[in-house]
């Protein structure tokens, strides 16, 4: 089956990706750099593909930064720290992000002739990010079937799933996590404070694996 | 009320502002540039908001024309002559351009707190664009509503209209159509003979009207 991913370079769309490729999809990566201060997570996603052998090409977006400022992408707004849950997490919304990226991976895939599109929500997403919620999944898997001439697809097979689960789908496939980025800060090291960095160390301690990537602290 | 329009700078979503503009909503207006050969609509765009005194931003979308390749925006494919419905117009689809279009709209409506977002769809695009159907409008509607904390509507008011009524309630607005483009070649004079300047012709001929822009023949 052909496939294009939306391959941010995290903990979830990468496991997602060695997820597929273990199950024989012939599949294309994509990945969105729209200024993010994480943007390290774009280089991972290109030494993944790299080791994977699996085509990628990296798009700039940073008319999305211009569209819609967030702590995520704006120096001047500071990345809040705490629970990933915690309202002040709203800070960290890039507006409507997810459809502005799915949109962009359909007209890749309608143009290369593919017709499934994979994402890597998961359901950690949903307290905080409005374009993480299963409805919302629903709705744009809706549109897509009627956005060209023939259905696109849309998968989220992670909807439901915590990063915990999804870590130990990857931890058996074998995935590197040392090539993942999750933390909102564009430190040389992770922070081990953002809401992001204390999901993906609670999922390690869930999984009573030893997260292979370096933090501050 | 406040609302954001998507504003090419052709007819149909210039007659829209204009409109809009009449009923006393309080609009912003942004357009954008993905190096269409047209591009001389956004130009154009940029005229009419100086001229009604709306709020306009015009950003870079080259992304689009990376991600799907057209014969409106590359100058190695040729844009195809004669009427609008005919078949070989599908070179002139850039993929899934309408939801991508209004995602970003979306981005930056929410980051703006404006709820309402507008856009120029009629019906003489059914038959060519599929992002263009009333079903693929209503799905858009759907998703747009979960897309955030609170609904984003979505109005398309002229999605059955064809371009002569469209031209029509323009007239009687008093829209300057001298600047509007429509002509899918980028060159000097509109060339009169691609589809969408064969259908804009028709339009002005139903109401007879004189179009005031110069064509090449």
């Amino acid at each position: 089956m052909k496939a294009a991913i939306i391959l941010s370079g995290g903990l979830d769309s990468t496991t997602l990706l060695y997820d597929i490729v273990s199950r024989g999809y012939e599949v294309k990566a994509i990945s969105f750099d729209y200024n993010q201060k994480h943007n390290r997570e774009v280089h991972y996603a290109i030494e993944t593909c790299l080791m994977l052998k699996v085509p990628h090409r990296v798009y700039n977006l940073e008319v999305l930064n211009s569209l819609a400022p967030s702590s995520l992408t704006r120096c001047e707004i500071e990345v809040p720290k705490g629970h990933y849950a915690a309202s002040n997490m709203k800070s960290t919304v890039v507006s409507n992000r997810n459809m502005v990226l799915i949109a962009l991976a359909a007209s890749y895939a309608i143009s290369r002739g593919i017709n499934t599109i994979l994402y890597g929500a998961h359901s950690g997403d949903h307290a905080v990010y409005p374009d993480c919620r299963p409805e919302f999944v629903e709705a744009m898997k809706s549109v897509l079937k009627l956005c060209d001439y023939t259905a696109i697809e849309l998968e989220a097979p992670y909807l439901n799933l915590t990063k915990g689960d999804i870590l130990r789908i990857g931890l058996r496939l074998g995935v590197d996590y040392s090539k993942t980025w999750t933390c909102y800060n564009g430190r040389e090291l992770a922070c081990g404070k953002c809401g992001s960095c204390i999901e993906r160390l609670e999922a390690f301690e869930q999984n009573n694996a030893i997260d292979p990537l370096r933090y501050e602290n």
